[in-house]
């Protein structure tokens, strides 16, 4: 989708792929993706991965093979690159406001299953016409604040709110809530997260018991992210998870705790940076040619794989700074590895994943939605 | 150069931009392009802008318009779209590690004029190899610690060094010397940056007079940012200047301190993101639709434009979120104006520029060189 050439070709080794490269691990992908899906398929809830943070049509069809009902945008430019590529079943979960967007949601409505998020009722309005307008349905869920305090209503008498002015177009469809507890996703502690969770369960529980008072069906309760789906799975009322970093992982989920205080590890390390020592100027300095523009650090700063003597200590816009203490064999020229801090910005600045397998480059996929932020 | 369809066209009003955008004040960009050629222009030193910053052959024609020598570039696939545009004298402020690469620079040298950096002996002769391949003609800078401690020889004899062998390849020229001292430009007090700029001054006259002491003549001395270039032009011994964040200036750079401890203003604030109000669940705060893959935060989080009360306290992947403190008129769908923390990173993530005069679209221009990182 983009000018750019990708640094690699099929059947290359990975030791000649130009950098900086965002370099995927194929075993650790496929593994990943097998232990998501088995995790919800003995539940009654589906999967529907997020997008967001892969923004690849391909890996979006591997998680539909392995039994995802569809995937999960976070915009509408986004939402269209998914249908162009083959996703039928598409939530976008987010609000989407302005009519330029609202048209292109109602109009994309008419070629694949979608649903959108609301928390205000004028939005619903806009909605309804757009999708009367296009002669297209588009189901619609509530988004209700379970403790992030981002978007959504606060109460369940608003949630019935919505749900009652959804209920009454007939271009729309109400279909649930969306009860997101993003802030829940990287509390280091297990029982941190435990606990947000449950004091999230316990508010949708509640809106739910208004919902049906009011004789308003909730079919779907969609949530969670990587660091807490374990918790909304054993809940058995979140019934649409929607994690997404489990496909990657990045630095940031690595310091989140399992149960036993050991570091969280359900899921491999599969998405890395592979950078090269541009500079090699003194004993404890090494200098990477991936900076901030290969790398958001708004998570913190990528994790050097394989030198236990060496961290990535500074990032500058096309510079890495590599700390070295005591003996270190990194020489000028030298590829490493880097695990970023956070894989979703991180994925959005590139044009290419390069696929590996056993040191060989097996694939050369597109980032198809890079970019794809309106 | 990409798929992502601009979110907007020429003649469009700016509150019909469609959003997340990236805005160009033209006003304010042509101003601060005319202010530093005129602050270049009365001294004895030449004026090469980083393109690092905008990545825009368009910008980068009207900076050499106004009187710039060329551009600096910070990769090899920068200058090569830098050159695809017409611009013809590109200095690679920066070492270049790796066959595929130094075969690609060596090519383009058949193309342009080009100079790169250096720090150490063998890629000196891997420039040289490439270069007789191409039969093309580098120039080559060799890069000095002046303070910034990334890349760079240490010592006025290294550098002499790298000089000798440089000049002693047929296809290379010693060009001189890179002295950028890039953690100076944030430094906040005037006379923090006054006294770094002026130890690095120091180093560079002892390099310089070594250099002379073994016959080689040290043709240009490059460095200098936005935060201190005035020190470097009054040195009267830097004689390219590198500046590159002028152009559009960033929330970093508006917390320098003048002299007067009166904030840095020499520069306007010409570029911005253009955010919709998504969300506005609760009186004190609204959400946007800009968030980490809208703008860069290493350098902190984006300044809301004129709305007093109101402050962007929090990013995440798609969101930003507003505080507000007592009266607020935002609402939602509001378009509102942010100004990026860190110009540079934050421009690499759009791939339109939309260029406002007088609130109406004069014109959408590719981030030509988006994604160039390799």
């Amino acid at each position: 989708m983009s000018m750019i050439p990708p640094p690699a070709s099929v059947g290359m080794h990975v030791s000649d792929v130009d950098t900086p490269a965002l370099i995927i691990d194929l075993d650790a992908l496929e593994a990943n993706i097998a232990r998501m899906q088995a995790a919800v398929s003995g539940t009654a809830a589906r999967l529907r991965p997020h997008a967001k943070t892969h923004k690849s049509t391909t890996i979006a069809h591997m998680q539909v093979a392995a039994g995802a009902v569809g995937v999960c945008c976070q915009k509408v430019s986004e939402a269209e690159i998914m249908a162009d590529g083959g996703i039928d079943d598409i939530c976008i979960s987010n609000e989407v406001i302005g009519k330029r967007k609202i048209d292109r949601l109602a109009a994309l409505a008419r070629r694949v299953t979608l649903s959108v998020c609301v928390d205000d009722p004028a939005n619903v309005t806009d909605l309804a016409d757009a999708a009367q307008r296009y002669r297209s349905d588009v189901g619609v869920l509530v988004e209700f604040n379970v403790g992030m305090n981002r978007c959504g209503v606060e109460t369940p008498q608003e949630v019935v709110r919505l749900a009652e002015i959804i209920a009454g177009h007939r271009r729309l469809r109400f279909a649930g809530l969306q009860a997101y507890h993003g802030s829940a996703q990287h509390l280091r502690h297990y029982e941190d997260r435990a606990s947000a969770i449950s004091q999230a369960v316990a508010k949708v529980n509640e809106a739910k018991t208004y919902l049906t008072r009011s004789g308003l069906n909730c079919e779907v309760i969609a949530g969670a992210g990587t660091g807490t789906f374990e918790f909304e799975l054993a809940s058995g009322l979140y019934n649409e998870i929607q994690a997404g970093s489990y496909v990657f992982m990045d630095a940031d989920y690595g310091l989140n705790e399992n149960r036993d205080g050991r570091l969280f590890d359900r899921f491999e390390n599969s998405l890395f940076v592979l950078a090269t020592v541009m500079s090699r100027p003194v004993p404890d300095r090494a200098v990477v040619d991936a900076g901030l523009k290969s790398f958001s650090v708004d998570s913190g700063l990528p994790r050097l794989v394989g030198h236990p003597s060496a961290e990535y200590v500074r990032a500058s816009d096309e510079h890495g700074r590599i700390a070295i203490s005591g003996q270190s064999h990194i020489k000028l020229g030298d590829k490493v590895r880097l695990i970023p801090g956070h894989c979703d910005p991180t994925v959005n600045l590139y044009d290419w994943f390069v696929c590996i397998r056993n040191q060989v480059v097996e694939a050369v996929w597109p980032v198809s939605a890079r970019g794809a932020t309106v």
